[in-house]
């Protein structure tokens, strides 16, 4: 990243987090360069850039100012305060349901869980394909099979190092997708009938999981910014046998709310008190819109109590199916389970990848991925304010291409999600997000598209309907 | 394939046969033409291509003669009688101890699973991945996921109609490779506790699955060349629940074993009596040494009650992970296992199959890989026959790449597992293929090697270990 851009960043996120407030005077250059030692023409470019993302305007022979806010005024949800309870789970049925409507291409696909495949460098993967295999010696194609590739590996350990936390390179395991990495953690911390936290709402292919390993849920509240209350997790923990947790700390799917890192801390430490691992979903942690990489709870674990699973194909490669789990104390049992359950990961897809991350451009792919998507949900948001109906309710995501939207009670999202259907947009129902599909008049929306127009045409459709 | 080969081919079947018996004179030119209307450069091409192969010799001015039978003496093993019961599977912490020490690429691999890579268009394959990836539509990447590439399934059901199987190609879910077919299959047929018939000896693969999944087995008789032994399983399926079954129809590992088509046919119609879906095990069904594929028992399957899964991990392409399963009136229940387990499988493999299975090239490969394959089966024989101890006895395969080997009784298969690798040669101790570990002094080797001096090298050695 350039001198410019990581100073407009910088400015970004004091706007972001309105330090500098809408209609405030940005630091004059001279300013600027007293304080920071930084050259004119910097601060000119790093400007211009902002300027360009809309954050700031510039008065004739006065400076940049602080653009009025775009944060719309639709308020947030409230808390989710789930019954405390274990149930059996049996969503699979509504969810295949759900989702196989959703399937054809001409949807704007506000319901999909996948960002636009346009926003992923794939021609440069695709490049990297055969060259990687020609290079490979042919041995390496049975060898070290269940592991996966040792420079990925490599490349993995390294980004978690730079992220500072710390994990053994014989710790990790690739995997089929980051789904394949949850599947495996349960499967190794749990067995049939036992009693696994999901967070409330929570992911629909975590609930899916458990149903399929016979596992009971217990869904904890959180928060729709914080996400996990740590206090609800604590008692859930004093009355319930809990084996296991599956949480998404960084952006959680549906609500993008991100745990505060003292939040992170308390949860890791309540789990090593009971003794129950953590089964860690953080695709999406690449996907922040702040200055630095959300850290996951992971890299506050000492025990190797948290089994942290994570995937290229939210931020990278979608299709290529290449996640991983760093599995702490289970790392061995997961191995096993992997070797077991699909031998091992796609070779192609892992040396590809090893490829393009040892050439570098990774990084940069992410850091124009990432103001995409936040300009995205700006563009989202202010479509939400406008066109939905009054007393709609709506997350502030700090990362991911989730939004959450509470609507007026009288509306049932399975019904709207039929008449946008007829509309061609295809939308998340909240019922899919819950054990006891509570979320009845609840959306999850996808903004993480590479046309902000047909995204703000779609919103506005949607809004019409919901009012309707 | 040329007319010349072609002929080659059923000539070399005869032999096999043993229709045309060692020492017997070959049809003349004159014979040839009249008898199939084939032009004397053809024949000429044939028997120069017999020659080669070391099935005839010519003598000077009077014709072509089969060559003293390269079989060797070595009996075969008996027909496996296990005990008629169902037991609860322990192999897992063995199989991980033997392939673990097995994994140093220094070693003669005969222990191996894998075939050489070296038998592999593995060039072919590489650098067909760029350009179908470049093809591709970036919206496939997050569409038709779970079923997996269309082209790719449409092959594979062509595939399966030419050898005369009906397969829907709705029926068809693309998976990580064979194991996790096999996997799925099982999760869909059974509950844990439940009863699965499998081969005596199994494949080790299978007797994990059945462990991870709390599953008891019922291990059912086999004969060393015609598999399993349908009057046995027919008195199983009286006297216990048996939930599913795993078999391998076509060159069995570790055996080789081949049913013959009237048993296949006897066995889906006694499953189909009483309901019992068979998950039925093929990876090796392409790697036949005779004319024909044999058919899979799925080709006799009126009911949809035979999962049949394949790779073509063992065929084309290691390390790819492709592999699939045709899961009759199980599919929808299969490709929603696979969206819960792993989401969908590698979308660059599955394109670079599906171009190079579309560009040619897939049956001149199998048949080169075939001859390869049957020649080093002989060399393995003979090196058997020549250097192993007095009592042992070995298999006959008809196709794929392992030999079962029996030894003496009082050679202990573990204790010369380790004599061995310090011999720089791996092995798969019988041990493996039997819940209660019955083939102590049991061996599967695998013959298929790019180098057959070493195989033969390795086996002159193994079979002095075996004598000291």
């Amino acid at each position: 990243m350039k001198l410019y851009e990581r100073y407009a960043d910088e400015i970004a996120d004091l706007i972001r987090q309105q330090v500098l407030r809408p209609g405030e005077r940005l630091p004059s250059v001279r300013q600027a360069r007293s304080q920071r030692g930084i050259s004119p023409s910097t601060i000119f470019e790093a400007y211009c850039l902002l300027e360009a993302r809309g954050l700031i305007h510039c008065r004739p022979r006065s400076g940049y100012y602080v653009n009025a806010t775009k944060t719309p005024r639709t308020p947030e949800p409230t808390t989710a305060a789930p019954a405390n309870q274990s149930t059996p789970v049996a969503v699979s049925e509504l969810v295949f349901e759900v989702l196989g409507s959703t399937r054809n291409q001409q949807l704007v696909p506000l319901g999909s869980a996948f960002a636009s495949p346009q926003l992923f460098p794939l021609d440069k993967l695709a490049r990297a394909l055969t060259p990687a295999m020609r290079q490979l010696p042919p041995e390496q194609l049975t060898e070290q099979l269940t592991l996966g590739d040792e420079a990925l590996r490599r490349q993995i350990a390294l980004r978690y190092s730079v992220g500072g936390t710390r994990v053994e390179p014989g710790e990790l395991v690739i995997t089929n997708g980051a789904m394949e990495a949850l599947n495996l953690c349960l499967q190794v911390t749990t067995q049939p009938g036992d009693v696994v936290v999901v967070e409330s709402p929570a992911f629909y292919a975590a609930l899916q999981a458990l149903e399929r390993l016979q596992l009971r849920a217990v869904e904890v509240a959180t928060h729709p910014r914080t996400g996990v209350d740590v206090d609800s997790l604590a008692r859930v923990l004093q009355q319930h046998p809990v084996k296991a947790c599956w949480l998404m700390p960084n952006f959680q799917n549906p609500l993008g709310s991100l745990m505060p890192v003292e939040n992170k801390q308390a949860l890791v430490q309540l789990l090593a008190q009971h003794q129950v691992p953590l089964i860690e979903d953080d695709v999406y942690g690449e996907l922040y819109f702040g200055l630095h990489r959300p850290p996951p709870a992971k890299a506050f674990d000492t025990q190797g109590l948290v089994l942290h699973c994570s995937s290229f194909s939210k931020s990278l490669a979608p299709g290529y199916r290449v996640g991983w789990v760093a599995a702490g104390r289970y790392a061995e049992a997961v191995q096993r389970a992997k070797l077991m359950t699909s031998l091992s990961t796609a070779i192609p897809s892992q040396q590809a990848i090893a490829s393009y991350l040892h050439t570098g451009g990774f990084d940069r792919h992410l850091r124009q991925m990432r103001l995409r998507l936040e300009d995205n949900a700006s563009v989202a948001l202010r479509a939400i304010a406008k066109h939905f109906p009054k007393g709609t309710k709506v997350t502030r995501p700090q990362g991911g291409y989730f939004l959450w939207v509470e609507l007026p009670a009288t509306v049932d999202a399975l019904a709207l999600h039929q008449r946008a259907l007829a509309q061609g947009i295809s939308v998340a129902p909240g019922h899919l997000f819950s054990a006891d599909r509570r979320f009845a008049h609840h959306l999850r929306l996808n903004y993480g598209h590479h046309d902000a127009d047909a995204l703000r045409a779609a919103l506005q459709k949607l809004g019409q309907l919901c009012s309707a």
